[in-house]
């Protein structure tokens, strides 16, 4: 069985991602690592170490301290400014949301490579989704064979022909489909954090917590958290 | 003029990339980054203050806590290991030192991809270097392309067809070279540190020190600093 270093954001798409990697493709998830880089609230990191442990691995949390220098570039690390509902539409509008955060999926990658070379990993895990999430330019399949010729050059590991290699499971895949995968593996999706808002409920306005409920609702089901409306 | 942020870690290369950029490539750099991770002293740090004081620009430190994770896989990192004297043959023996640290200039480019984003500069400069570090996979030229490659998907700028590119003004030059062009650009190379070792003085012994100052030697003049021996 090969191995890997997982990225887990605590979001529902990582979760699935790594359970994917497991049962679909005979992947074991060694190491989940979450990157923390400024993030308005932290809830996601416990939603992420309950995950893990539901896996049964470890969890390795990293401050990658980019708040001051990146804050006015992204909705998602400014506090004064108010949280993107632009997600939703991303797809038809072909624009890049306010929610991106500069570079910031090379930054997680980069990070997750040095773990996998050092423990001597065979891939990293990742949660990207180019679907509902179109206007990211860092979850596109092309950005992922980018990262993967660039690994072939970047490492030890790739000099030596044995390149740490980017597997994105669910990267094609509409959230509908990514909720269905999740039931059928008994993920712990109740334990995942989609709202932009750090409230004790998802709030259920936001981009993010609209997708992901209409998703469960298109599996014929109602979400397994609670929403505040 | 087209602007940068500059990866500059103190040492000799970094400060003439800069400089090189500056007055033979019309590229200012605006802000300077250096980049820890784990260094088992902060020597460098002092001295890229002193060579972003010289350039007259703006210095950021990011700290990017790796050490307890990959502390086990580089000699750089790791307290326990005697310093590597392998890299001055490295060129001859095709094996990777044991200073590499995995996946490291990878880590620091996408900070630095992060930042350039931010603050809407054009390039990232560094002063990779394969020559002299040729057992350094993250040093080549084909590391750098791969990077290019990777930078028009991996950012907005680059969905817009405005890639932030990676430019490396000295990594085709011997260290001869880069001292020569040092010295022709008045940068202030008595403020770089080369040394592998944390000393008030460079060791003189380790590799570093070697490289360095016989490429002083090469031009006709001896090290602008000290060595212990």
């Amino acid at each position: 069985m090969q191995t890997a270093v997982g990225l887990i954001s605590g979001g529902l798409d990582s979760c699935v991602a790594a359970y994917m990697a497991r049962e679909d493709h005979n992947i074991e998830v060694k190491t989940g690592v979450t990157i923390l880089y400024g993030q308005r609230h932290d809830r996601e990191v416990s939603s992420a170490k309950r995950v893990c442990a539901a896996l049964g691995i470890n969890h390795v949390v990293l401050d990658v301290p980019l708040r001051d220098i990146i804050q006015r570039s992204s909705a998602l690390l400014n506090p004064s400014e108010a949280l993107p509902h632009d997600r939703a539409q991303s797809a038809m509008t072909a624009r890049v949301p306010r929610s991106y955060v500069p570079g910031r999926n090379t930054i997680m990658l980069a990070i997750a490579q040095s773990i996998a070379e050092a423990y001597e990993y065979d891939h990293i895990i990742t949660g990207f989704n180019a679907v509902d999430f179109s206007g990211y330019p860092d979850c596109r399949p092309i950005f992922v064979d980018a990262w993967n010729h660039l690994a072939r050059y970047a490492t030890k590991r790739g000099y030596e022909n044995n390149a740490i290699t980017l597997v994105a499971p669910i990267i094609n895949m509409a959230k509908a489909s990514v909720v269905y995968h999740g039931i059928r593996l008994g993920a712990p999706l109740g334990d995942t954090w989609s709202c932009y808002e750090g409230g004790a409920l998802a709030c259920g306005r936001c981009d993010s917590c609209i997708i992901r409920r209409n998703a469960f609702r298109e599996n014929g089901k109602e979400d397994v958290i609670e929403y505040a409306v």
